[in-house]
């Protein structure tokens, strides 16, 4: 993979998926518009795009192309941003900043950022029923929505959330941990991956090995995020670090320490790109994100 | 119409929903459990299941079998809770009683109640990728995810909770107040409509006057809604009479008086039946659905 230029891939697809966001949120005075404005505002605070790029990135490897699944590439961005704005609340995390700015809450208010969290939520669905890709097969878009709502729910993100609450400032096994880190970020990265794959025109195979390798890379982004919020600064991470300690939030590094986590983090990109070594060449921007999950450094 | 048993109608399609929402909610026990027991709580409290009714009816009116198009009928009914979850958190509009029973925050608490809603709107989507009428044409599946997130998100029921909320304590114009219905009520109501002929295998004719029909009907329901507000009791409501009036929320009957909020009422329904009567007999559950609306007392 040394000759592939990720950080061109992801200056490309991130300009994509940016535009689109622009396209598909309505516009801050489209009414009733205190409600788009606090959508627009969480969801083009910047970000890395991963989720999207992973959703482009599974279409490529199945040969897929990237402008057919622009769509579901925001929908899973519109599902993350929601469940940011969510968790953010005075009811559940109590956070005053996200990626640098106010939260959502704090600008505009609990009831509207519960709203525009139920809002992107709702339009995401909307979105992935409109993919160009599924004018090759309409049968597609039951898997779709299926994953996508199996992801999102009680038996995925919500479910990890959940969870996540009940064992604040509790002392918790590393199953529980695992379960948390599965439900609240894993799943939602494995059905962008497997959403990708699926609509990118994959068979069964394809799209059970691209979502397996997204549930673990899904695990390693969430270890590696742990380690950096005990090693990183409120510069780097747009949050404070050190913030899951002090909100006696469990981590992997609080409960294996850094050096095991790092290896554990290791351990599964290194799974997921075996995961992908049977689809060849246009599998190669997934396993170049899987190395970049590992590396970054925010 | 006389000779359309409506009592009966309604007992054997409810029973019908109740048996299939039993069905899909996952069961108290399943992990994570307090959300799941928070999610049946609000849902299995009761009601009309005038919204997957609808879709039913919706469906028999275009020749369509109640038993394919049930999970969309749970679906109408997942979103309509979790509208009033959400809408009866301490941040919107503050209710402690709901269907006569403590509200979902005040049993589980605010974080579990905004979850709970957020799984429950998301559950209603993937029940809606799984109807049998689809295997009859697949690609109806897009309309009716698009229907429904329609209905559902800021051009729909959410946008007139957002204009609900900003307009509380305020004088509204007539315009805001139709607004306000069309948006928060009529919506849903439209889209379990519309669904259910769009599952039915209705034409496009046919889905649109019984969308068109059901957007009337919406309104006319949520009229009737306000008039008892002003009339009913606790006992009949479930709720505590003139609390609209209470929580200065604007009402039908406090702009137009209860005698031309009753007219327009019943016009409204009248013009529901006139854009039904080309269906013919099978239409005449929904219209017997719509004079039940203009009737009830609670």
């Amino acid at each position: 993979m040394s000759d592939f230029d990720l950080a061109a891939y992801l200056a490309e697809r991130r300009a994509l998926v940016d535009a689109a966001l622009e396209r598909v949120l309505p516009a801050e005075d489209t009414p009733p518009a205190t409600v788009h404005r606090a959508m627009r505002y969480s969801v083009l605070a910047g970000g890395k795009r991963l989720r999207p790029i992973l959703v482009i990135a599974g279409a490529e490897a199945v040969g897929g192309a990237p402008c057919e699944v622009l769509p579901a590439a925001c929908a899973l961005e519109l599902i993350h941003t929601y469940s940011l704005i969510h968790d953010d609340l005075p009811a559940m995390d109590d956070d005053d900043y996200r990626r640098g700015r106010l939260t959502s809450h704090k600008v505009f208010g609990e009831a509207m950022a519960i709203l525009a969290g139920d809002g992107l939520l709702t339009l995401a669905f909307k979105l992935v029923a409109d993919n160009a890709a599924l004018a090759r097969d309409p049968r597609v878009l039951r898997d779709v929505v299926t994953a996508l709502a199996d992801a999102a729910g009680t038996f995925g993100m919500v479910g990890g959330q959940v969870v996540d609450i009940e064992s604040e400032g509790k002392t918790i096994t590393p199953e529980t941990l695992e379960y948390i880190h599965l439900h609240k970020t894993a799943a939602l990265i494995r059905a962008a991956m497997r959403v990708g794959a699926l609509l990118g025109g994959g068979g069964p195979a394809a799209v059970e090995a691209i979502g397996d390798a997204g549930r673990d890379l899904g695990l390693a982004f969430q270890i590696v995020d742990d380690i950096l919020d005990v090693e990183g600064s409120l510069e780097e991470l747009g949050k404070t670090a050190g913030s899951d300690a002090r909100k006696q939030k469990a981590t992997y590094p609080a409960l294996h320490g850094v050096p095991a986590s790092r290896r554990e983090a290791q351990r599964l990109v290194a799974g997921v790109k075996a995961r992908l070594a049977p689809l060849g060449a246009p599998a190669a921007p997934l396993g170049a994100l899987a190395d970049y999950v590992l590396e970054r450094k925010n």
